[in-house]
């Protein structure tokens, strides 16, 4: 599997600022890879850092200007295969985050889900999410998380994951969210799905089935949109103000809803 | 200096339960301990897990029946030299959380304390949370996080923490909770307090002002109360029946609100 | 029919206050009936000012004291018809209020009661509100509306009601509450139904079915429990210390759920 | 004082739907006035509905189609003195409504302005709104409330006016929202307002302070936003694609923000 991506990134950076970018494949990828940031046409210095689950940050200061981020990567086979997670890992992925709010969930949860577990309980939530919500883009907010999702009964990528998320920990699953790029997503763009913890791997669960999730390729890993975000601003001021994403795989592989898949 | 803990909990496990405590000191300190858990007077076997920050969790896998925890400690000077955070976790410190929306509290961040910065920041945060809110034991549910705190005005240490933490991860301070063994704190009980990087350390901000701040003695460290709580319940479910806590240290320190000061 | 109802309350007035009772049964009735009020064993002049849809407020100022309140009515026969609600007031009945946020649960309604009309939809809403909440005393708050109700899966009748009004209300089915006496409920207290327009006249729709619709006895009606509550405060404190209900009809009637009931 | 105004409304009806206007002046004034519907270009009958405190609805039934809504009225000279409250419409104007949550916006409330009363109260109240809140077209929700308005730091006229009102009752003092033609406003477009009952009148709060007060025109009141919406849309779909507001009067006059003013 060779997987091409790209991200390029268009900002106007108001006030001095400090940006942390979660636009590269995560570690543990055979990529051959360049990033570019340019403020007002010259290069801008970038520290990479490396946050939990792989998630690698490009961090950079900038003062007032027009900010260019550019990223391409190719990607040769699968990521390596990960650390298993220790058992505390998995106990903190069980806690409520920002927008899993699995404790005031856990009702809905329980009296929708009561009784299953796994696969058949990844399949369930992955159902009813799919069915509850509509997807429309622009429909939710930055602040929304999961509880308002499920009241709105829309959101976009982000959202039906984080309910997926929020779900699943309610019932003692441990489940966290993935930023990836997703060959064939339509449009394209950035995507994020729920991972689960079920028979000793993370399950990709992705209730919006908006593309195959075999050739996803993992960018930012964490408990919620609050760790995995492609942008975060500091200390400052930017506005996004043009965004385009890519994403290729040789040949799309077909995805079997019944399956579990966990990402590569 | 030392101090001599104890945490003495008795509950009612009534559907067979894996608990998760957050009772005993963190790592890193010179501590003479001993944690014993029983169901109906037999003892339970109790593994201990590694999470962040040097907390350590117990964990258990309990039937029905009477569950009671001992633990007591006495601990010699100070903790251990804590390794310096790296720049990656700092960020994910002044993510917003479950209970800390500093999102949502962005705007009431930038209004109240435009201009403050360092310790000069800890201290107005500090008092204007202490001065908006009124200690009322009981007033809050598990669920409050600090935007209902400030609009409910009142809450418990751990409601005073959440909001200090939300305020200053709004204004790109990283920030998180600990829990502690507060001597001189009356009535007796865990307690909770935010942590500031400033200055190169972590800053202990108690606007509750119940405890010295010098002879806090660290439990658990996390990004709000859903990392720190003292008990966690999975797959099953408990009540808890009765908890006694102790903290003394052999000479209660003073406390002096202009001076920063960091758990040791 | 003849139904006898009594109400006995008990409050520490702690601030000087106005008080406003809606305790007494609605205007329209036959009624024998009697209501002192004492203020540490001392007469307290009692004003009746006359609210919307028959609600009958009595209203009094009272110092610092224990303030009993006893009411007692005999009931003979049903109310006299009503007079027909205007357009405008039907109207009026669609928008969302404090405790029925219609508004954001809109979404829901309209996902769970597709193309269903006039009695099906009541009975599916009452239906469905049954089996999604379980009645637990004690169990919500008084700033809890539908929504949080939703959430919580769980409540008292005012949850009940509220969540029936605030979806009908979505569905563009003009709906509202009535606190009223109900015979046979257990354990006895003020209960708190939803009244929908349909067919031409405000139905019961009770999700508890906890007491038959037909023997109810109206006390007051309005948008939610902002408008319907047995006690309201102002400009002072009181604390409620003691409640006793009690509501007897002569001849329980039965009731068939799939028929249409009015408050009589 | 003569006032002339006028509203123009183009809407698509989507699915068919019965449409309640609130965009005439209300009764008791001396207004020459027209207001004509159309439906792909043909007339659409009118039936006109008495809503409370003198609103005029103006209700349709519309099939599929561009909507448009001609208003325009020239008033001469003051409303009719109004009749005055009732106490029981008083004590209803404490009441907690949907956008308007002054039970959780209590503490808030009586932190902020203890000890303040009658005209000083409104003064005080206004100016801590206007203080509090930036004024930034678009940057509300029609969901949002007071509470999240306060949280949020911003909004529209009608945002700082929920705010107002939520305040003012908190602290017993009745208030509505007031929806009215504002000469003076800039840009032009519907105005809303608070309105507390103190001293014996309802006095103007305006903490947007973007028209004088005396010549504000109203066209509905009620106790949030909910009751005033110009457009409600029932039993169908229409989306709202221009609107264009007009208000002058023949003299602007001067405002004193420490005299209380009453709508004329």
């Amino acid at each position: 599997m060779q997987r091409d991506v790209s991200a390029h990134l268009t900002l106007d950076v108001t006030t001095p600022a400090t940006l942390a970018l979660a636009v590269a494949v995560a570690a543990g990828h055979d990529a051959d890879e360049r990033l570019t940031v340019t403020l007002d046409g010259r290069p801008v210095p970038v520290r990479e850092l490396a946050d939990e689950h792989g998630t690698r940050l490009h961090v950079l200061d900038a003062g007032p200007g027009a900010l260019v981020v550019d990223y391409v990567a190719r990607v040769a086979g699968s990521a390596a295969e990960p650390v298993p997670p220790t058992e505390a890992e998995l106990l903190r992925h069980l806690r409520p985050s920002r927008y899993c709010e699995s404790d005031t969930l856990g009702p809905t949860a329980r009296a929708e889900f009561a009784g299953l577990a796994d696969a058949d309980l990844l399949a369930a939530v992955s159902s009813w999410v799919g069915t509850h919500l509509a997807y429309v883009p622009g429909s939710s907010l930055p602040t929304d998380g999961a509880v308002r999702t499920l009241l709105a009964r829309r959101g976009v990528c982000r959202d039906y994951a984080h309910l997926v998320v929020a779900l699943l920990r309610a019932l003692d699953v441990p489940a966290r969210l993935a930023a990836v790029y997703a060959p064939g997503l339509d449009p394209m763009d950035f995507h994020a799905v729920a991972e689960a913890w079920v028979g000793g791997a993370w399950r990709v669960v992705d209730a919006t089935t908006l593309a195959p999730r075999s050739s996803l390729l993992r960018i930012a890993t964490g408990r919620d949109a609050s760790d995995t975000a492609f942008l975060s601003v500091h200390h400052g001021a930017a506005t996004l103000r043009e965004m385009t994403v890519s994403a290729v795989v040789d040949e799309l592989p077909a995805d079997d809803v019944r399956t579990l898949v966990s990402i590569a």
